[in-house]
């Protein structure tokens, strides 16, 4: 692992491992007059280091609507030394941290880090896992929060069908909320369902996702598991790359984000100069 | 299984079995202006039936208190002739009365039953888990609702010992809140402490439980863990039968019902004649 730069007189970057249930949440993303993730986690960060203008360079691996949760979400910040000197470095720990916190949000792990990792642009792999609950699955009220109840039966065998024409590398304009200037090709390496009592588990792994994909994605299945959309008409919209009324974006709650994977060390600083070419500021959003 | 009344022109009985999470009700028992989950019941069947000034009759097996949780909870309720013509007997359905209900409450099961049953005086046994995150557990902000969090680490081998003094034949009044004229006599059947990477579980079984006597022994059970309370100590709190400040009565969220228990069919008026005569109205609640 690189040196952690903040000890040779530079500022020091910190990286974060948490996770959240999204229910009350307006989604990561700081606003100004609405309850965020961030939001919480910067008024936590000012009570220890005090103001930052620059929101202590914050940066997350995933950026999640409102309402959708992560499992296994990473973030950094950065501190000059006038603010670690303020602290004292022993005290910055993920208990001290979770302290701040409600139980929506649980910090896991909390370490220094060497500049060359940067939180979103260094990640160079991304899993999400939706839940689904249809006519035949038993449902729970302790998971109704984090599962989308559909009415229905839907046929998995036909949505694992559809997920596999979706696999690979192509322009997802079809799926994704398009942004001025960002690309919708993206390499959806993985997307299986699963079956079981409890629930129907759509999981999904790619480089980055853009806007609305996953949702998108998990609404076309829907539709073919239902038997609205069939799997040719599903390959051609795909080949179509614009949105389509076929299908809906589903509900937020039934959306977690995993894992975020990163490169070796000696990686870390070449993927995040990579990214940062081929990804626009918001286009990560899921 | 007896042949249901209702069918003999008297009224009809229904079983229902249900699970709630009980984080956003002020308990099981209906009340005038709080939101409950017998509450939203009546108002359920309300809507199908009409009015009813005796609450149609509704008894279930375990009352829980505000922000206790059921996961096999049992009730049942009562039509007459009038209102089961007003309904249609085919529609009374666990489908009809879910889509009235929030997916805090879910309907599993919803059947017409022999007036011999009675949800509350015909059940022979209870049981319930009460689940705790110490220091050394893997914290989840998606279960969060449904675990109570110690800051300091359970000895719980040392929980186990103490449950095991407590199993048995007791009189439980140390754990118990008081009722005039009730008994505080139970038979725990079974106290066991359970850790695994994501929880530490105590699971419950007796015939009935007094009010508040699972979060008392919980209490009681944390305290010996964290060394806080000794075995011998808290075997002279149980002889001494009345309540002590040695412990306390721990948060409702970690605790659910998790099944009741009742004999075969042709034993079902007899056990509620039995518990009728042994307990006060009020004294099941938890």
């Amino acid at each position: 692992m690189s040196k952690p730069a903040g000890s040779s007189g530079g500022f020091s970057r910190f990286r974060i491992d948490f996770s959240y249930d999204g229910t009350d949440f307006a989604g990561w993303a700081k606003q100004p007059t609405l309850r965020t993730v961030q939001g919480e986690m910067l008024k936590a960060l000012t009570k220890i280091f005090g103001e930052d203008k620059n929101d202590f360079g914050m940066r997350v691996a995933g950026r999640t609507d409102a309402g959708v949760h992560a499992l296994a979400q990473v973030c950094h910040f950065d501190l000059t030394p006038a603010q670690l000197k303020r602290a004292g470095r022993s005290k910055i720990t993920a208990k001290r941290l979770q302290t701040m916190l409600t139980q929506e949000i649980v910090i896991s792990n909390l370490v220094e880090v060497s500049h060359d990792f940067d939180a979103r642009f260094s990640a160079i792999g991304r899993s999400y896992r939706y839940l689904i609950a249809d006519r035949s699955t038993k449902k729970s009220p302790l998971t109704s929060r984090y599962v989308l109840w559909v009415l229905n039966d839907l046929d998995t065998e036909l949505m694992q069908s559809a997920a596999d024409v979706l696999v690979g590398l192509h322009d997802f304009g079809a799926f994704c909320k398009p942004r001025e200037g960002a690309t919708t090709i993206r390499e959806l390496r993985k997307l299986t369902i699963t079956r079981s009592e409890n629930q129907i588990e759509v999981y999904l792994e790619a480089d980055a996702f853009c806007r609305n994909q996953v949702r998108a994605i998990v609404g076309a299945l829907i539709a073919v598991g239902g038997k609205k959309l069939s799997i040719p008409e599903l390959a051609t919209i795909l080949k179509g790359k614009t949105r389509v009324s076929a299908f809906k974006v589903v509900a937020p709650h039934g959306l977690a984000l995993t894992s975020v994977e990163y490169p070796s060390d000696d990686q870390l600083a070449a993927q995040a100069e990579k990214a940062r070419r081929l990804r626009s500021p918001e286009e990560i959003s899921v």
